[in-house]
């Protein structure tokens, strides 16, 4: 039996304290004066007195979670949060269409970033902050996740590399887990104010600093610019954008050992270590062919392509310049990016360097088992074995992964978009990048799509940010039979 | 130490083979006095005096064949099959770059059927022969491989679901191969005979009959004709040509039992009921929409889809119709059938069933492993169960596949191909099917292609037939530091 109570009480919570983040942006309603403020103020007000509603309509002892309740909180939580947070959109006018507001509302939950405004700089001053905070929600809500629930249901095969998670072994929450959960939210939100603080600096007013820089730190990537981070064209403030999309992408728990001096805790991560590696390679790899093609100064050359080099391996999405220009191979170079995905423990979606890894190296290994077939070939990550369970998990993720995008490009060319369309359209939504290629490149938006694909592309996001098995192990029997 | 002497051995043996398989052509030079026996005779001359001084030049003690051996031989046979095979084409001034003669010999010996000729007609009657012909070698070599090599080698992890075969139990070539060997051959020349007689009695005169009764086998797709098999629009011939491919596709193990009546062992093979299920359900699944926007009569368009998915799932590659009119669509979904691949055990390439289906059913069971964590989930195929060994090592294949498959694309596109035609490209060399997307469309040839891309693709192909790992193993330094 499914504890819907308990799943009710969490949902309460989740919606009031989703109402009080509507709260800031009506600062800057009365502030810029941009007539926004009722919308907000009547969007809290609902998501409040809902949330309040089924919160305290349960007593303590209905808290009863499990891991089945585990997965339907995860999957209801992101819905209930979308169903609400797209009021401010709706009762403002900004949106009319229920696709559009449910769109946006995924888009920045996920931290995805893909948008279907024509005009973001027409948007009153309090929507388009809630715009941003949404992915900061989606950040924080990942945290959350990555610490105190995936661990649990033993999903996606990266828990145990996430440093001090406390490993599946007991069937209730832990309590340490609260004492990690602290720490990298005090990351989260101290690097959020480091970056606002940087970005005011570079020369952005403090509206569109706070913007930024919440977009940054959830690996988001929506902008209060329809040029997105190519409106400040600043070299300071581009590099602090790379600088901290970088961060973004990194295991918080790898910061926080960074930030306590204990730098060889960070060294002993062997994601870490791939994950700056495998960046610096392929920024200096593709800024040389960026430069003589595209006719550019070195800097500003290296900048583009180190910007968008990281904000699509981070899956933040912002856009300085359009690296579809360049030709075939570039294009679909910087595509590939699309499936890369920062670290496990960060706020980056996609595929994550862990994965990639464990790939990697159990596929060498596993030709040194042919050659030696009676010989034990392990595999170490972190100078701990991996076992062949987590193994399979793995590349189980990684071939759903790949299923997931051919299925969702499949379905998009049937309803009669273009491959490249569909491909670009499909990776960008279920990695939570952003910008991707063909009509939906780095200077176009998903305004274009009909009803039923911003839909579908919405359900690709949540697939995408909620690791895949945690939404699709719903609709298997198994789930609903156990007892 | 490498037996080097016995490798030379097996390789002298194969190129009197070889050698002596060019003389048919002859016959055909002479009758329709096409004027092409002498390059034919002289290639079959090299072949079989480089091929007889390399294999007398050794003592049977030499030959030691051992799992490294083994490896090389695989191969070493195709590059020294190619290297000859292309002889004719080179001798008689039919292709006379280098790089044309490579693709379209390596294209005919791994049955893939992608070719460079602009004018497939206006080929001498001997050249043209040949051309099948190395297709059937192709074809038989691929039916030794799998019976014979690839069980001792532990290659592709499908060796277990071939019915009969040794398993991997000693080091040395079993006996009783042989057996199984002869029985396979039998299966494959008879169907190629019966074959024969069926196109001839469709309308077909001898010549067309013989060379498409050998390609069909093969799961080839060579035609003496540009059209391909539009040229015979006739239904007897098409559907002939529907069942042999569909036959060629097929384990012949399971052939074999269905000719000797034993049927319960013919339904045993739950990747032959896959094979027939998943193939009857597409046919019938694009039929609809063909008969829909194509605006043909049902026949035709049941009998023009029938045809183009039985060609492209079993790789063979003929054509009647162009899968690539109907829309954005149908055009991914045939493209997504360059993925498929026959059945193990058959001539047909590509990834073929039993990966999906091991890969499918132990998604499902992941799910359910997911839910239960603490319970004993084991897969069965074929009423056994299926070590994690065998699961690990069929979802890596089907990862490098893909990293393949992408990989290459990237330098198509690079070179400066467009992205559908580096991906069609690709994906249909890699699965060894001929037609694909872009401008290697069903109606297209690869004549345009630059000529490193031609040798590159030629290289694709060949990964592709040898199962990838047999060729990607001796890249990695545990083959060459093993003792």
């Amino acid at each position: 039996m499914i504890h819907y109570k308990a799943i009710a009480k969490v949902m309460g919570g989740l919606l009031m304290l989703l109402g009080l983040l509507m709260l800031p942006g009506i600062g800057f309603s009365f502030y810029y004066q941009s007539g926004d403020q009722m919308p907000l103020i009547y969007s809290a007000f609902v998501s409040m007195a809902i949330g309040g509603l089924l919160f305290f309509s349960f007593s303590k002892e209905d808290q009863n979670i499990r891991k089945r309740e585990g997965y339907l909180i995860v999957a209801l939580s992101w819905i209930f949060m979308s169903l609400f947070g797209m009021l401010p959109y709706l009762v403002s006018g900004t949106l009319i269409n229920l696709s559009d507001a449910i769109f946006e509302t995924i888009s920045g939950l996920t931290t995805t970033g893909a948008s279907v405004l024509n005009d973001i700089e027409a948007l009153p001053k309090g929507i388009l902050f809630w715009r941003s905070m949404t992915q900061w929600i989606g950040g924080l809500g990942i945290i959350v996740l990555t610490v105190a629930i995936f661990p649990l249901l033993g999903i996606g095969g990266i828990e145990l590399f996430v440093a001090e998670s406390p490993g599946p072994t007991s069937d209730k929450l832990h309590p340490r887990i609260r004492e990690t959960a602290k720490r990298l939210w005090y990351v989260y939100v101290g690097l959020t104010i480091l970056c606002i603080g940087l970005y005011y600096l570079g020369g952005m007013d403090f509206y569109d600093a706070v913007n930024h820089a919440l977009t940054t730190l959830a690996t988001g990537g929506f902008s209060t610019k329809n040029a997105s981070m190519a409106f400040f064209d600043v070299p300071f403030i581009q590099y602090v954008a790379i600088i901290f999309m970088f961060l973004a992408g990194t295991n918080f728990t790898v910061i926080y050992f960074g930030i306590m001096g204990k730098f060889d805790r960070v060294w002993k991560s062997d994601e870490f270590k791939a994950y700056v590696l495998v960046v610096a390679l392929i920024i200096i790899g593709l800024t040389i062919p960026v430069y003589f093609i595209g006719g550019l100064e070195l800097e500003k050359a290296f900048r583009d392509t180190a910007f968008q080099v990281v904000s699509l391996i981070t899956t933040t999405g912002f856009v300085t310049a359009d690296y579809t220009s360049f030709g075939h191979g570039l294009t679909i170079l910087f595509f590939l990016l699309l499936f890369v995905g920062g670290c496990a423990g960060s706020t980056a979606g996609g595929i994550k360097f862990i994965r990639h890894l464990t790939f990697f190296k159990n596929t060498l290994l596993e030709f040194k088992r042919i050659v030696h077939p009676r010989a034990i070939v392990t595999l170490k990550i972190n100078n701990e074995r991996v076992t062949g369970k987590i193994i399979t998990h793995i590349m189980i993720f990684l071939l759903i992964y790949l299923m997931v995008f051919v299925v969702g490009s499949v379905m998009l060319s049937i309803v009669g978009y273009d491959m490249l369309t569909s491909f670009g359209a499909v990776a960008t939504c279920l990695g939570n990048v952003g910008p991707a290629i063909g009509n939906v490149g780095p200077l176009d938006n998903f305004s274009f799509f009909d009803p039923f694909t911003k839909v579908f592309l919405s359900a690709i996001m949540l697939l995408g940010r909620l690791e895949l098995f945690t939404i699709l192990v719903l609709f298997t029997p198994y789930f609903w039979r156990a007892n």
